[in-house]
Formats: structure tokens, C-alpha cells, sequence
């Protein structure tokens, strides 16, 4: 069995950003910038968007953090949206979502230009994704396929199975890894909290994508020997032992599993270091097609 | 086994549309009006535009027909798009596809205004359906969920296979049957010809959507037993003993398929009436937000 490292290849993707960055500046191009809108003080919120900021400022990019009382009107904020839309000193931008419960964050999505979501939130994205036209993709899925892709893994004519139908994992990987390139090119069943026989389900699978939310849900019995698996969730579980009360886990239980399965992501250190590279990446899309 | 009288199904929905027409027309406001641009003279695109006017007609709806010569310009024809975007008095309208090669049909339907693409191929269109917001279902998917509905069929935690990726039949459709909603919910595998055991993985759906476009592609080992057939395809095979030199045949071989199944559609008469029913709801769809 190998690990998946997605702390080691976050870190590749990040430098090889960071040297595109010096080389934009030698060049006489300004470093791409992201904005970042936080509404009110989550602090799952606060931890991610400082987490964006800090990583866009160690490759070089300039970042901006708009962060807002969490009584902001949904005009006001769909006014800054605005601004950040018409901002050519902005490449791209983010609105950290979950927003407070006034604030449609379906019309927020929707206001934000989609040439800089790079959060590839706004539904012409997910279109376009969909109909394998140049899109932006989401961090979390984007990061999943730079993994897979980096570590050489061979999909064609895999069956894939992706646990979990959520807009930001389950649905984007379905389409993502059934599409005429690679990776790509797998059958592709989606499964999620409806389907019958599950384990069977898994276990047919040679590459095994969870983002059902429940932690350890995959056992070994529903994992064929030598499949690949990817371990999309993040879940705190009490922990007593720990200092600070609780372990995080993913949705694969992950001790069992590593022993029948050929590579496997851990977690953490597995899909969520990729995902903050990947919106730097997504950030650096836009910035090139600004230059 | 039981057929899916596509034909009547089609004329069902025409009458609930025919009735809402007169029923606009009783309140004083004027009927559905769509307007369709034809480029060039394919034989077979004239073939449905005509029929699409036809149907249109049929049930009170007003129609436009913008036919063009082939080497209309590119500008030209986006100047058109605008116009129908902003005339009032169109509530819908179509490009038919496929475009001469001087076109870049892409472009052509950005342009078109999501609220007025009743034919759902607009990027912004297909991503609010997959993320399951309000949009438009293109006519041949719109048309197959509608047909699984009238019919009642069941397909909570069913195994759906849908044989075939197009951006127009089988990607929507995988789509689509896992929604959390009516009719959805199931298990979803997507095959197309990278597939390995492709037989084995339509013999493990309880409802099997072909659209992989090749005649009697699906034969009776290849379907479960009392399986949901749904054949979308449309083949011309050629044939000496009929008149017009060949026959219409769909992606399943009927004959063999129809003993064991517990549900058909024919070829033609199956999936075929329901595209342009389809068409003619997501006209009425555009319609009543204007009222």
C-alpha cells in the first residue's frame, strides 16, 4: 500500500505556483491576487480564510481579506461583489460560504463574474464543467484529480465509484472522472445515503472516492484488494486522549483499509492540503488570462 | 412486459399545454411563442424544425422560423440572437444544431439568454441542473423523466445504467436520476465505450437508458430480468424491403429485450414524441414567467 501524500504534492504544486509567480514579476506583470469576502466570525470560517490568505502569501500572490459583520445587508455585500467584479487589480475572489441565514447565497454565488470565481461556484462553471468546456473547478475536486494525475494513477476504463452526491465532491468527481480525457475515462457509478447494498457497491470499486460525511463509513469489507481510495471527509470525533478533545477522521477507516487497498489518502494530509493549492491554482488560471 | 406509449404520452402533455394556452388566452394574455433559427439546409434539421413549428401550432402556441442561407455570417447571426434575447414577444427560442463549420456553435449558445434557452443547452442552464436549481432540462432528458413519471416508475435506490455520455443524452440523464427528488434517487453508473464488461454492467441495472448510439446495441444477455428499458437511440439501418431503403432502429434490439424486461420503449414511438413535447413544456416554462 502507498500514501497518497497530499501534504508533499500541495507543496509541489504550491512551488512550481510560486515560481510562475517570480517569473510574472520578472516580466513586469504584477503577482496574481485573490480576494477572499468572510461574513461574521465562524471560527471553522476564520481558521480556513486566514489559512487562504497565509498560503496565497507564501507563493507570492497578494491577497485581500474583506471580512464584514455578520449583519451586513445582502445589497451591500452584493455591491462589494460588484466591485470586486469590476476590479482589474482583483484576478479572483471567493465569498467563504457558509453566509449568515439572510443572505441568499444562491444569488451571491450567482452575482460573482464567473471568469473570477475560483471557487468554480457559479453554475455557468459547473456547466461548463459538465460539458467539458474550460472551466473552473472546484478546489476540493480539482485537488482530487491533480492527486490522482500526479501520482500516475491509471483510470481509463476503472470502475469508479464516488461515494456521496453533494455539489461540491460527489457530483463534480461523477462528471469529472467519466470525461474523455484523462483522468478521466472510468465508469463511474455514484452512490450516496438512498442506495441498496452499499457494500457491494464499494467493493466493486478499483477506484474508491468518499465524501459521504460519516466517519470510518468505509470498512475493509467494502473495499476490493488493491483499489484505490481517496478519503474526502473530515470529521472530529470525540477523543478523550487528545488535548484538545477531539481527533478528525475521515469517512474511510483508514488502519483496516490500508491494509488491502494499493494506495490510499490519509487523513488529515491527504485531499485537504490539495485543496488550498488547487484555488491557488484556480487563482493562477485567472491571473494568465489577464497578462 | 409493458410498452411506454411515448405517442400518447407526448399528445397528453400537447393537450394539458393546448388547454393552458386557451386557458392564457381566456385571462388575456397572448400565447407561448417560439421562435426557431435554422442555418443552411440539412435535410434532416429542416425535418425537425418543421415539425417543431407544426407542434407548435398544433396547440396554440405562436412560431417563429428564422430561416438563414449557410454562409450567414457569425455576426450576423449573434445580432439575431440579441434581437430574439430582447424582443418581448418571443418567450423562447432555439439554434438548431448542427451549425455549418464557419460557426463556432459554442459561442452561438452563450449567447442565448438562459431565461429564453428553452432547449437547455446554455452552459449556465445545464450547471443549475446539476446542482439542482431552477432550469431548463433539455427536451430528450426533460422528455425521458417525464415519460418515467407518468408511468410511476419506481426509482428510489434503483441501480439506473445509463449507456452513454453525450452532453445531450446520457450526461444529463446520470444527472438526473440521482437527484434527490421524483424521479431520482438511484444508484447511478455511467458506461460508454471505455467500459469494460460493459454487459455485465447493463445486466445489473434495474433501469437501463441507453444512448450510445449504435443499432441493437443492447441484446437480452446484456438486461436484467424485469428491468426498465428506456432505448434512446435512432438509428437508420439500411433495409431493401421497405420503400425508403432503410428502417429505424433504437440502441436496443427490441424483439429479444422486450421478453425479459419489464418495461419498453419502442423505436420509434418511444422517446422520440417526447422530445418535442418537452420542447413545447419548456416553452410554456419561459411563457408563465412573463405573465
Amino acid at each position: 500500500m502507498q500514501q497518497f501524500d497530499g501534504k508533499a504534492i500541495s507543496k509541489q504544486l504550491r512551488d512550481e505556483l510560486a515560481e510562475e509567480v517570480q517569473q510574472m514579476v520578472v516580466e513586469g506583470h504584477r503577482p496574481p491576487h485573490l480576494a477572499v469576502i468572510l461574513v461574521g466570525s465562524n471560527a471553522a470560517s476564520e481558521t480556513y480564510v486566514n489559512a487562504k490568505v497565509k498560503a496565497c502569501k507564501a507563493i507570492g500572490y497578494e491577497s485581500s481579506l474583506l471580512h464584514f459583520p455578520p449583519e451586513i445587508s445582502q445589497t451591500m455585500l452584493l455591491n462589494t461583489i460588484d466591485e470586486l467584479n469590476e476590479n482589474e487589480d482583483i484576478d479572483g475572489f471567493i465569498v467563504q460560504l457558509p453566509l449568515p441565514d439572510h443572505i441568499d447565497s444562491k444569488t451571491v454565488i450567482e452575482r460573482v463574474l464567473p471568469a473570477k470565481d475560483v471557487d468554480g461556484f457559479h453554475p455557468i462553471n459547473v456547466g461548463k464543467m459538465a460539458l467539458g468546456l474550460d472551466a473552473f473547478i472546484s478546489a476540493t475536486p480539482g485537488g482530487i484529480v491533480e492527486l490522482i494525475k500526479r501520482y500516475d494513477i491509471e483510470t481509463e476504463g476503472k470502475h469508479c465509484v464516488v461515494l456521496g452526491r453533494s455539489n461540491i465532491v460527489g457530483g463534480p468527481m461523477s462528471i469529472l472522472m467519466r470525461r474523455n480525457t484523462y483522468p478521466g475515462n472510468c465508469t463511474v457509478t455514484i452512490a450516496h445515503s438512498r442506495t441498496k447494498n452499499i457494500k457491494e457497491v464499494c467493493k466493486s470499486a478499483d477506484i474508491l472516492i468518499a465524501a459521504i460525511g460519516k466517519p470510518d463509513y468505509v470498512t475493509a469489507d467494502m473495499v476490493k484488494e488493491g483499489a484505490v481510495v481517496i478519503d474526502v471527509g473530515i470529521n472530529r470525533v470525540d477523543d478523550a486522549s487528545r488535548e484538545r478533545g477531539y481527533r478528525l477522521t475521515g469517512d474511510v477507516a483508514y488502519a483496516e483499509v490500508a491494509e488491502i487497498c494499493s494506495y490510499i489518502t490519509p487523513v488529515p494530509g491527504g485531499v485537504g492540503p490539495m485543496t488550498i493549492a488547487y484555488l491557488l491554482n484556480n487563482t493562477m488560471i485567472a491571473a494568465r488570462k489577464r497578462k
